[in-house]
């Protein structure tokens, strides 16, 4: 990740900015606030605002359910409690603010999730910036051929070579006839004097998947927690897991005691199906159950001693 | 409005915690920050949180038009155009969150604005509190006889007073009512030793539709804005404009800048449609047009005539 | 519940009206279309509309997968897979409306649920109609002792004999203050030809929470899910229950292959976390671990040997 | 457009499968019902489902308002009262489903419109169609000078060839490239039976973005004028704009009166700021009134007198 000298003196000056103030705040995401964590090759995640702090969760649940939640008498407890039962609208009441630096194609997985504010870049306006995103040999997979949204073995060289090749060329050749098109360099110098460029909203359609985008990107707690449960998950494409992570160490460094929670309760939990929860049943009891007797598919009954560890059962 | 010991030693203790923080900040409003701002007779409004000011939205444009917004060179001209032209992403960079005290059949309009998070004081978990609201007597206005949700002249004495009897009477037998079949008193103390209560989910079911709740209400500004175009509205139930007129104030100390151009584009102006532009143009040339040859209707022409003041042009 | 002439008139009118159309359909939900389904003593619930059937999940589910949904060579294999890995959006193709008559405070607790359209009826514009919830002598329970929102015992028969007495005299007294202040009966009579009345919008304001409201709500088929998971279970408070149970029997005749699924999946199934996750396998192999053990608190490991039905190791 | 015989079997079948429902149905509508409409030079949108029609607005509303709409007796004038106040709910009552085929670029405006529900195809589990959009000679615009996010001039022959050569050959080749790293041809035709191909979800990176891809998108009616009245206007980009424009002749086959009313009070309308206002009384008044004294910038000025056709005010 490069920045532009314009962009690290923007974030110098963000860092250096202070006030005081009476809203709770956050003191181990201040430490990195503003600043531009490398994501992929030219892509960052900066936290650029945020509202509330663990005890926010509290505060709500504790409007909520009045003198009813005397009993559990520390935070944590409460917020464990909240996590367990899928109470979720303390969650809502924390919020963050991301500017993110992300390739197009991993832009149009994102914005799937709806519940949150976007600005993007918008290149009917402006000109997109000279990058694009080229994967790492080790991140050269094959297509699955169990999975059909999986990856397989890693290519072997050669065919690595090649791919990365074809990649960059492609990604090259087609920005420079976007700038061709346009009649302007991505610098803003006008390519022919006598000649006017083709609209930025049309010229923008010849570029690649893989240019990078940026966005404002602005979400409550509970839906960051939703995006995250589904794309730091080890079925997401690797690219986008890239950023979840790097959000997931952000998470901790904003509310610590939900991070906890949400690592124990969503990322390390399972989901047990009615049909499972009889088999589990019967495991500990020791009896004797195959997949057979199970009116279980091959499939989900993979999932499941999967998802206990039971490597021994699965077939 | 009557704060118990512990919500006056609370708003204190928030008022006087201070921190450093590198977030942009919005001055006007940490002076009023916690402050338990009263409404009615029972109810308030306290901002609570917030995120983002006015150079928050500027910021977020700036991303999304790029080099493209150089041209607009004052923050407040930009967010002129962007309220003018309804680009309505910039304005949900900000959030607020609200402590709220309301009656009920408030909080029942209220909730009608779905795009926001709420977490409300629980009946079935806890008691609520001996308050309900009563208006005052130059409130007590009659059905309309033209408007089927509109109010109409103020009842004469006798019978406001009767009104009010009505209310206060029955809101304090119900309430009586509530703690005896709750067996206990709204202060904790048990009625009968002997007995058990009803569950608190069901005893509540007795209560009057203006006993007073409270929720802690969060928002984004976009949303906080369509709420108050419609709430501060004339034509909004005069209790819920009560609220709406106070979060106004909140608005212009939060966002002096956006304040001023709501103002001016949404509460202040008005729509006209494509019949009533071509009548409006027809009395811009001087051209005598009579409701019969405009094709609107009665109620429609008024409508339009009033928009414009135009006092004389009236049937 | 009692329909008036007119409502039981529109029914019919409703149900004889047949076109043909080429839209998909689903033939037992017809078979109930606009029907009355009775609940609690005044209200109910009538399916007025729908679109889409279980084939439309399908549908929209390979479209998004394409050629890769080949394998998956069955539409009930297909729609089980979806459910299991929470793939949410084809299960947004499909909708549903309802009409439904309910007291007020559990249509307070059903508007939590945003992401529905409704339209309430208004009184603000017209008068309530006069019907109040009267729980029968069996739901009367006690305010439970261990669960803050939950109910005990069922009361004694004095104790619970004086609680509707109660119930039913305040309600009535409200009403009939409520016609007092409004100067006009329910069915419109005007009480005192020389009054006017208080505005309805104010005088709505002595009912009690148990007075019946009546609303339109549509939604998509996940949303009714989610709605369903809550609302169908156990926590969930009797009166809202209620209303869920039914609309799970309109589920089935609706999409049946889903109705199955999420039996299976959702509401007959469990989340086990992290540590749970551990317990269970430790379980599984025969080894000896108590709660001391295992990092779960007494609630917490009781809720897991419940999921399990482990009877013998609560504690 | 030209449809895979594959499609237009499907078409053929749903076109000719006929049931009978006691739904409210909409004629016009059902004639064109799954027809593939087409667009821009391989794009198609189609009406694939469809609940409620004007009637549904009008009930619902009767619903909220109850006696209270007694007085509006024509449905017609009822659903303009609602356009005109802006009672949104009873717009939601209706909903609608397309399925669509657009370029990428054209697909990442629209999802922007948040409150709907999309099954995009997915090219993680399957391969894209060799199908990309290029311009017709005479949309072949340049940039705008004064606006800078619209277009120009046309542009001149050879220039306008040039680009349409480089769009042609970029998307050519690189789409070429993306066979060749998936070793699969787009039928299915497998390059070299030596080789595995690259993962799927990574390939599709290096396609342009006027790459064809398809979706289901469903949407309520008062979402759907939300989107049209951005999208069918003259500051839309003009390729989702001849897609806004054949779903607004699906809009007035379905609710022809609601079509009525959009046209007259959203897209025919403008809206007035509180300063306008002022301005246009003064002119209706015969007052002479310049920019410069009407506190309007030049822009601002421009806009309200395009807005009321006065040509003669522009400077």
């Amino acid at each position: 990740m490069k920045l532009t000298k314009e962009q690290a003196q923007e974030i110098k000056d963000q860092q250096s900015q202070a006030s005081t103030t009476k809203r709770v705040n956050s003191p181990e995401l201040e430490e990195i606030l503003y600043e531009a964590l490398p994501i992929l090759d030219h892509g960052f995640i900066r936290v650029v605002d945020y509202m509330g702090n663990d005890t926010s969760i509290v505060q709500a649940a504790r409007v909520s359910y009045g003198k009813g939640t005397k009993k559990v008498n520390t935070d944590s407890g409460l917020i464990k409690y909240l996590m367990r039962h899928w109470h979720s609208t303390p969650f809502e009441m924390c919020e963050i603010k991301y500017h993110i630096k992300l390739p197009i194609f991993i832009a149009r997985q994102w914005i799937r999730h709806r519940t949150a504010n976007v600005n993007e870049y918008s290149a009917r306006y402006s000109i997109l910036d000279k990058e694009f995103y080229l994967p790492k040999t080790e991140n050269l997979a094959a297509q699955s051929q169990s999975n059909r949204q999986g990856r397989g073995d890693i290519l072997e060289g050669d065919q690595a070579k090649k791919v990365l090749d074809l990649l960059k060329g492609d990604a090259e050749r087609t920005y420079s006839n976007y700038e061709e098109m346009l009649n302007e360099r991505y610098d803003g110098t006008i390519i022919d004097e006598n000649k006017i460029g083709l609209a930025r909203e049309l010229a923008r359609m010849n570029l690649t998947l893989n240019t990078y985008t940026q966005w404002y990107w602005k979400t409550d707690l509970l839906n960051l927690m939703n995006f995250l449960r589904l794309r730091a998950d080890h079925h997401a494409q690797y690219e986008i897991r890239a950023y979840a992570d790097v959000m997931l160490d952000t998470l901790k460094k904003w509310v610590p005691t939900t991070y906890e929670a949400f690592m124990d309760y969503r990322v390390g939990g399972t989901e047990v199906s009615a049909k499972g929860k009889s088999i589990i049943q019967k495991l500990i009891k020791g009896d004797d159950i195959s997949m057979e007797d199970s009116g279980l598919s091959k499939r989900e009954w993979n999932e499941l001693m999967e998802a206990f560890d039971l490597k021994s059962k699965l077939i």
